[in-house]
């Protein structure tokens, strides 16, 4: 075994997690929240994202949130760039990082994208072609990496060609999207051992769903093949689009009180972090999926005179 | 890594679950549902409690519950049984295994039971003259074993003491209750190679909470470390009285899929199980906390026409 001591915790609950959520959020609270992440230690964070308006109005204020934000020595503010004109907007607007992405389903990216893997790689490369001589992080991301709720399993050489192809283009950072939580150890095991043999200096993120409640296993699976970049997002904000009332994302307080008590180091104050997810929950005014905001850290004790034990 | 092939899921949500149902469930529903459960291959359960029934009304009805479910050939129907009226009930009612327990923390004896480790330890002492000559299972169970909610970390060597004493008594089955869910991965690791050692011919039972996320994470220590017993509850019913919202049991469909994805063995039918606790979800008129009934198993899949994708 071969955990690594400390891990970088990405948050993409500014973006994976309100790109679901209908009703506005005004760029000065999503900045407050940004401000609590950054004052909890997080250090990277999937911010927003340059999409079309007109297809997540939610994330129409991206250059404000990037502009308002406080963005600390040492922070990452990564945005999505789905296409061309993302990126010019990603630009302008000072994201350290673009994450440009495809899926590794055929008809998954055809719903996603509307075109076909090989268009989007073409568009990939065009993209790549645009950035070679700016001062932005290049990451890659593979949607369904782990599985297709359209095609079932889906097929290793496909993601390692899609892999090839960043690579090729110069990027050395690529997560690998679990979209709608099919997952499970060995898939992630398998998956990280043969891309790390085929491209020894790309850089693995991994992001997680709950959605069949097994994200923090799948965590563990990766800890043990050596990863130490995880994404997930605020008291587990994000759905799934496939499953009604099942979980999305990872819940970044879960992740983070469980490598606390793994030993490993993280930068983040669970505190803090709790704090910020409590404020989303106001904001949101419903209950979030994250459990260590409900229950609190292991040891934080309870009152002897009030408490209401259950027999056994 | 020494993870077992097979391992047993020990179904307690009828008893660790249901004692927390104010509503009242008529009998013949409770035997439906165990009856569900069998068919779905489950084949050890903790099928309720011989707890007085003004404590826990719920279930009052422990000794009708047992006479009325079918109880196939090789399927092991346990009990709690909190003091010796209970063992006299249990023994009445024919239970192949009867569950006695106290807590390692003892505050929170007191609370639960009212009484000191030490006299809770004379109680078990005078239950297991009761049942020497009986013809029936001896269980013990320590509750708080990763963590008190009053007192924080527990002493092991407290732990082992009262280990040592179920031992002494003759009972060979334990298990380690994580009431609150305090459990961590090193917490289980540490705590089981400990017992393992003391001692080897005692068969060890991992019962976790998912309050803070994290249990079945733990689920994957205990495999690592070779335990093939775990104790979950149907749907993932069950709070915890410490932390309201808070998950309680881990969900045994949830578990059942981990260890399907796993490879490990487990005789459960995945998909009749899911539709026990859909039918206990709408007996309760709520949902319950369990992801794979509402996402399905990871090769369900969805139809391309209708499905709607987030982006990214």
């Amino acid at each position: 075994m071969n955990i690594p001591a400390s891990v970088e915790v990405i948050e993409v609950g500014m973006r994976d997690g309100l790109q679901m959520e209908y009703q506005f959020i005004d760029t000065g609270t999503k900045v407050e929240l940004i401000n609590g992440l950054m004052a909890a230690g997080v250090r990277h964070i999937e911010a927003t994202s340059f999409v079309s308006p007109r297809a997540v109005p939610q994330l129409a204020d991206a250059a404000e949130v990037l502009a308002g934000a406080h963005r600390p020595a040492g922070s990452r503010f990564a945005v999505l760039a789905p296409n061309l004109k993302g990126v010019e907007r990603a630009i302008a607007a000072k994201a350290d990082e673009i994450v440009v992405f495809l899926s590794c389903s055929e008809s998954h990216n055809e719903k996603n994208l509307n075109r076909s893997i090989d268009r989007s790689l073409e568009d990939i490369s065009a993209i790549a072609q645009r950035v070679k001589d700016v001062d932005i992080i290049k990451k890659g991301a593979i949607a369904c990496a782990f599985g297709c709720p359209f095609e079932g399993d889906i097929d290793l050489d496909t993601l390692m060609r899609i892999a090839g192809n960043f690579h090729a283009l110069g990027f050395r950072a690529l997560t690998l999207g679990d979209t709608t939580g099919m997952a499970t150890p060995r898939l992630v095991t398998r998956t990280v051992l043969a891309l790390r043999d085929a491209f020894p200096e790309m850089k693995l993120t991994l992001h997680f769903h709950n959605t069949r409640g097994i994200g923090l296993v799948n965590v563990v699976a990766g800890l043990n093949a050596g990863i130490d970049s995880y994404e997930s997002s605020l008291g587990g904000l994000g759905g799934c689009p496939f499953a009604p009332g099942a979980s999305g994302n990872i819940c970044t307080e879960d992740l983070v009180y469980l490598l606390n008590e793994m030993g490993i180091q993280t930068g983040i104050d669970l505190g803090k972090l709790i704090d910020v997810a409590s404020r989303m929950e106001s904001i949101l005014g419903r209950s979030l999926p994250g459990q260590v905001m409900k229950a609190g850290p292991r040891l934080r004790l309870h009152g002897y005179e009030d408490a209401a034990c259950a027999m056994g």
